[in-house]
């Protein structure tokens, strides 16, 4: 079984309401090093078999298409997971 | 400025909304070749200056805390962002 | 055209990190007045024509089955939304 | 104890991949009835005492400056829950 990794971000100048909610909880929790939070999804799709590029190519439609919501998001990533 | 990546996903046994939401939605839109779908999460933490141990160590503890839910998630990864 | 709510909430034993993390950040905003948090999901599901019966209880089924995790959340409310 | 739910829906215009992937995955489990999907959010803030006009106001508050994506979702509702 091979895995494909897909990571969507917010884009840079977005609003990230979950990332800020988490910002403003640290420092009550003592965690006083972090000066930024983002908040993104991390996906892993399953192909029976190793990972191809037509696999690859397949995900990284599936990226655009439903797994990220193009006017807030980017796809960062697509890739297959190393062994 | 400093970046750490915090990894997130449901654990394995775990029944996952989302990801069977997607796996389902697949085939119609033509996207064959997946056979299972997880959905998780990734962080992104800034930190002022380079990142160092002591800032990974308490990025580990935030992952344990705020950021996952340990009876349904793992943190499956906290790693400094290469440049 | 029809439309019936689903509501889904994390059950009250379960932790819920974003609850916690925007009850964390509102005395920073100043927002002093609540005591605890709790994040659910809330659907619209349309149908075609009037809601039935017959509607509402797909619709009960599909929350229990896919819009929520069994394990961490309940179901609280299928309806049909008053026009 | 009383309770404020704020609901938070992706705005009519906006796509919704969460609800996309729920409509596209409906007819594979047997759910039929169903043309449009949309996931928003459904929060519950605690205060001491009974919900008064000034809590209903700072829920508002919250709701449109932490709870919401302007960008993407509107505020439906902000109400004391009925006991």
């Amino acid at each position: 079984m091979g895995v494909i990794i897909v990571e969507v971000m917010p884009k840079p100048e977005i609003l990230d309401p979950q990332g800020k909610a988490i910002l403003g909880a640290f420092p009550r929790l003592g965690f006083t090093d972090f000066v930024g939070v983002r908040q993104g999804k991390r996906f892993e799709l399953t192909v029976d078999g190793a990972v191809t590029e037509a696999h690859l190519e397949q995900a990284r439609k599936a990226a655009e298409e439903l797994l990220s919501n193009p006017i807030i998001e980017n796809v960062v990533s697509v890739r297959a997971l190393e062994d």
